[in-house]
């Protein structure tokens, strides 16, 4: 339904998940993966983008196995997210529209990502193609 | 420089990784995780959008003091990626343009993830600002 | 309510979790990082009993803020799981009985792990101590 | 022998080991992963009541490759376990039976968990078979 | 003694550990982590020299709270180690001599690493300067 | 050439890379796995020196497929490293001379290790073997 919305849900990101995430991405950034630098520039260091729009959206997954993701649009880092932070993930349906196969449906949804204090930190647009049709 | 292209980055992406990604991002869709199921319906266990995108930006990280992300646009998984695959990621400046603060450049690129039979896996626009002052 | 069972979950166990368990636990038993030695032994390399256990549990947690675990008994292992199988997890409850405390109430719950072969490799019986008293 | 006591075994169980051990199991109770939650109600993330369990046990592990697991009793959890807090394992034996196949012994030990300040936080009953034929 | 051997030690090294490793280090050579590169160079992915080095110093460690590490010399990989391979570790003491300093002894060992095959992978001296004198 | 130095590479070493080691290594010694011991010990739990070793390698590592890395001379570690130290390393040739077989060239680097404050906790000579044909 349109303008629904979900529970929160919430995850601290640690500085070892952090490590972790730049191990498997290869982005070993001094402002992810070097204290001394990282402290003296940004007051601590930074959670990759990515790995706080990764969890963003696997905080919202949706185990319906009839929807599969079309794309992403407007993804945006509004504030720095540093090691320590907890996040909350929050979805909101924004539009809803035919696709020209009748039995799709195109649902977008905004996905938003605060930190402990309330600040918006990560925004997208997630569209998602949805087969309308009864699956056994 | 416009249509620049820079050498081609790869890294095999393994089930394991796959399980840590999981792990990091709470996404446990059984299409990931579960072997039964993703081999059924999908001919293996995939890798999850967000960890190919994560690889193909991480692969393509610029060691830039003076940039920094200002969004993703157009972000598309045009082919399943299974566990196993090896991802190849390019970057080619597409877009520049000014800020309205004139020491401010935004530099656009096109990043595309292929396997490794030369199948576009991903694409996006990434936006970046770029500060052309000179910094010490 | 007694009887009720809930939905199954499911997850694959790979080998890196096992060494990823093993250096969490200190538990490098051959029979879990030999491959020689438990493929002649065993026919591949096992999965410790504690993280099937664990997982079976974590598959069945609830997210529920006024319940604590009270313990366990009857902990079996009646089968092998190798590094590869997908373990499901089930959860049957089993007992009800008043606390000394009247606001508190003790669940026992059964919870049941089986592989993608529908054999039962794990069971035990859960008790867990529930606040019945609303909650804000 | 009866009585018998091991030396003990140390680790201390990190912020980090927490993680890794939710993301292993799905079990992202914010009492394990959610820093503003388990700080108010608990003082500080707390540690898996399976993880602490399993490390006393891998802490206890016997690689006597005549031994098999049979199963445990009285799995309690008295006092609660930080991120950041050292385990010590100890186990003592507590009973010793045959079993109906007279080349099998049934032992059990006590196994229990302390932390750092010596305040027991896990106990249970953990009963082996031993094959008590020489073996090549 | 000189020339007492401990026992073997062993364990599996998979690609979930090179890519782990991998991560810790920032060496990506695509002989560790390029699938298509390496089959086709090596037969498979490589396990790095320093994670076979790492895991056969570790097979041996002793945990005597008396010596410290002094140095390493002939560091060799006389053979590839592939992933999926298992490593042996082995230790025998093969020098004896004084320090300039009365009451610290200098122990050197060579240290053995092979594979599943029996096929010497690894070879170093390692010299651990102990206290002789009795510590409480 | 000679006396070449290539630009400083840096990374954190995190408590969470300590027991990811030591899970992979198996060197679980207290020193870099319990707080309470190494506190008072050492202030503070150390990093393995393998580790160090393999980050100071691996930030060194040169993606040039036509060199193997010969081994290891002379290495030492001069002063501790604790979890939280960030590491920086440097590469520097320090000699050139030519192998039996003309085509190759042995190059040695000495590497080396510092600490956040400058302080040098480790060097090495790593000698590479180099084909100096042309590769296509």
């Amino acid at each position: 339904m349109l303008g629904e919305c979900d529970v929160e849900r919430r995850r601290t990101v640690d500085q070892a998940d952090v490590n972790m995430f730049a191990g498997l991405t290869l982005d070993f950034h001094p402002a992810h993966v070097d204290h001394t630098y990282a402290e003296a520039r940004y007051g601590g260091r930074l959670v990759h983008g990515m790995l706080t729009f990764s969890l963003v959206t696997g905080l919202n997954v949706e185990y319906n196995m009839r929807a599969i993701s079309y794309g992403y649009e407007k993804v945006r880092f509004p504030a720095p997210v540093r090691s320590g932070d907890t996040l909350v993930a929050r979805a909101e349906v924004v539009d809803l529209k035919p696709h020209r196969k009748p039995e799709i449906g195109l649902v977008t949804k905004r996905y938003t990502g605060l930190n402990q204090n309330g600040v918006v930190v990560f925004s997208c647009l997630h569209t998602l193609a949805v087969d309308r049709r009864n699956v056994a």
